[in-house]
């Protein structure tokens, strides 16, 4: 479990929780747990999509994935394990974080993980491999599988404030789903104009499988062109929220478009 | 998913949260939702357990497993998703269940399914094959891999009372750890003297897989009298709760000893 969480990825969910959770002045305990916790789901998914069953994939952030070092069976389990850490994270015993808070943040991160969300995206994902989609059905498939837990994660940031105005909480939530389909968009520019050693994964892996992606779908320039939609949509919507200090989400949504890895 | 859940199983886990909240008098809408949230992680374990990088099961319940059913990788993802799910049902917008029932609920649930349970117990279990075990080890690991999730079901019911005594807690908590303990005993002890139709799975497979059992451990008649004492163990505590409402739970307890599958 460890080595699976503590490897130097890029931490862009947690860092969505803690800035969005700064952003509503919210409760400092109960948004250092949900970044923990996304980020157990978002590893837990990682170790067992790598597994040879999935996408079979033996390096990850410049390591052997988990199966490959630990073996299958314990990669499973670890994963199983990371799962229920996340949620095991989000309801600590003491007063700290208020019951209403907790079990509002086990909501959407279950929702965000399961059939809806990633998981259920991940299936979509593994049934279309070699089937022409449509970019209707790519967006679908990438709302889940990547879109709902970045997404998520500024959603709990946001469930970490107390009195926060329902225009700024939807204004919050048109940022997340921005960022989270910017995010696939680039992941499939990434694929095909990145080398291994940069993204610290298996590069041109979507094409060798004959997945569907923005880039096959569009085209490079039209992807990059999207991406740049959405970086402003994501900058628009801060705008609109009326928070005042929304400045880190803002250096995030640069970063999820800008990033080289 | 529904492949997974919906086949007839025993429902041992849900029927004990039940029983327990009906002793406590408690809230339905709670009871109901943990029951099936505990079954949700009860099924999930049984499609990872039963991949080929587990136990590489091909029977469960007298169907062929999720995994020779559907491939492995839905299988995974199955799994991924009904934990998911099991802490989305805890945790429903209305106003049913109190936000701290609902966050008491999932952190026991948690607890119970990860690393320091159930998961936990697996990786040892899976780390002890073809090692000797001593009754204190091979006990720890039961206690997690399926003691703590039948232990967690009644303290999840007790979870759905509002003003339970904490005599009667603890007594529930005995009582579950008792049925919890007896239930694993009664398994190995099934598995060396039940065929596989009786039992909907394959029989001997322990034994096979040369894995300490308190058959192995003790021998037959003394793993027999080890179930029938914590069977005994288990009446006393409910007896000790000083709960009025206790017929249900006295009846599962005689079901977990005397079952044939």
């Amino acid at each position: 479990m460890r080595y699976a969480v503590l490897d130097g990825g890029k931490r862009l969910r947690p860092l969505l929780v803690l800035a969005a959770a700064e952003a509503v002045q919210g409760n400092a305990e109960a948004a250092l747990r949900a970044a923990c916790a996304v980020e157990l789901i978002h590893a837990y998914s990682l170790v067992h999509d790598d597994m040879p069953c999935m996408d079979n994939d033996v390096l990850r952030r410049g390591k052997p994935t988990v199966h490959v070092q630990f073996g299958e069976a314990r990669a499973l389990l670890a994963g199983d394990a990371l799962q229920a850490l996340a949620f095991e994270l989000l309801t600590p015993d003491g007063a700290e974080v208020p019951a209403d808070m907790q079990s509002k943040l086990c909501r959407v991160l279950a929702r965000a993980a399961g059939a809806d969300g990633m998981a259920g995206g991940q299936a979509i994902d593994l049934a279309s491999v070699g089937k022409p989609l449509g970019e209707a059905e790519l967006r679908d498939m990438h709302e889940r599988k990547t879109g709902a837990l970045l997404q998520a994660s500024v959603r709990m940031g946001a469930v970490c404030g107390s009195a926060v105005a329902p225009a700024a909480r939807a204004a919050l939530d048109d940022f997340g789903a921005a960022i989270g389909l910017a995010f696939q968009v680039v992941d499939d520019i990434l694929d095909v104009t990145a080398d291994s050693a940069a993204l610290g994964k298996t590069a041109g892996k979507d094409a060798a499988a004959d997945k569907p992606t923005y880039v096959s779908l569009l085209g490079l320039p039209a992807a990059q062109a999207l991406a740049d939609a959405l970086c402003a949509r994501a900058h628009a919507a801060l705008t609109d929220s009326g928070l005042p200090g929304v400045e880190r989400l803002r250096a995030l949504a640069d970063l999820v478009v800008k990033r080289r890895n």
